[in-house]
């Protein structure tokens, strides 16, 4: 039995722009000016790489208070940008599709509750759902410990997940989980990028591999 | 004597997170949800265009008022997100040599004043730069018309013009004008879509197509 691990922001749900929107604020205001593109290309990373790295990038290292301090307005920005939350195309119905189906899925994401709850809600899933967050594990992607909980946490074995994700951190990730990987685009990548960093199949967005799963096998 | 003609947003300013912002949030309030990715991919296009383009897929036909209004709205939303205009790296640094070094250049946008002026300050260009915007021409990007208009007001040959934007609406739009054209990523496209596009070369950003000038016969 095949099973998916999905992604979160920017595979299910579209908050890919305002997370942009809300770090490049976040290190503007810290005084660690960064190009949009350079934040979009980083999204789905740790909250906590991502801000060393800009810090590496900008010449200044952060102190562990310092980069604390711009992931909480980085999430206090988010939520004022965006207080509603929006499930990508074919999302609600792929999941509930899954659901019907006995088809093993869950979701592993970089990002935090109660960050990701409000997510989760706009999805309609049930409580029961394996869902694995940053919290959960210790390193976040591309390091693969995400996607392993999670299939640890469904009861699959590794050969038998796809992981789905939007962000060349989820297919690198899951190559060092020794998973399959299926790009979607709706983050804002390019196919071209996700097919390079290794996706097994790339789709537009989750209504798109509603429609082609058979060619998954499930 | 060969010349440069810029696009502005993405290109020369990093503008495109806060106009995929702005836009997703004067389209939602217009009753027309569109996921993020797909502003994205549409940016460079006049907001004219644009705006009809998302109302025909989502089955919604406006009124030329209706469409004038979300435009309106998306100027406002805009000018509040992003009131600091921030030149990408290098942007600035690149048009003072070429003044320096008397190549002709100037700025072909889809923008139009007074939306523009912040980002034309930013950039400290002096008012005699030749700037062809969206109220100069008839129709906007992807067709040629801006950077014909460009190309005349700097008294060059178009066969001595490079286009220098970051979204594939400006390279189309070069190979239009029979024009080569400069990827630039800084806009958030991958390099294989700007390729595919038609760019004759790709660099990372503003900077990097400064020290790489010579590649241009410049």
């Amino acid at each position: 039995m095949k099973a998916l691990i999905f992604d979160l922001d920017g595979t299910l749900i579209d908050t890919v722009y305002a997370h942009v929107f809300a770090w490049q604020q976040a290190l503007a205001e810290a005084g660690l000016p960064i190009e949009g593109w350079r934040i979009h290309r980083r999204i789905g990373m740790s909250g906590g790489l991502f801000t060393r790295a800009v810090a590496r990038e900008a010449g200044r290292p952060l102190t562990d208070d310092e980069a604390e301090g711009i992931q909480r307005r980085h999430g206090a920005l988010f939520r004022e940008l965006l207080p509603e939350r929006r499930p990508l195309p074919g999302a609600v119905e792929l999941l509930g599709w899954l659901r019907e189906n006995g088809v093993p899925h869950g979701i592993a994401t970089s990002g935090r509750r109660p960050e990701i709850d409000a997510s989760l809600e706009a999805l309609g899933v049930p409580p029961e759902m394996v869902v694995v967050d940053r919290g959960d594990v210790l390193r976040a992607k591309p390091e693969p410990d995400l996607f392993l909980a999670c299939q640890q946490r469904m009861g699959v074995g590794v050969a038998d997940c796809y992981v789905v994700g939007d962000a060349v951190w989820d297919l690198l990730a899951a190559r060092r989980a020794s998973m399959l990987s299926v790009g979607l685009q709706s983050g804002g990548y390019g196919e071209d990028e996700l097919l390079a960093a290794g996706a097994y199949r790339v789709y537009r967005d989750a209504g798109e591999l509603h429609r082609s799963i058979d060619e998954l096998g499930i």
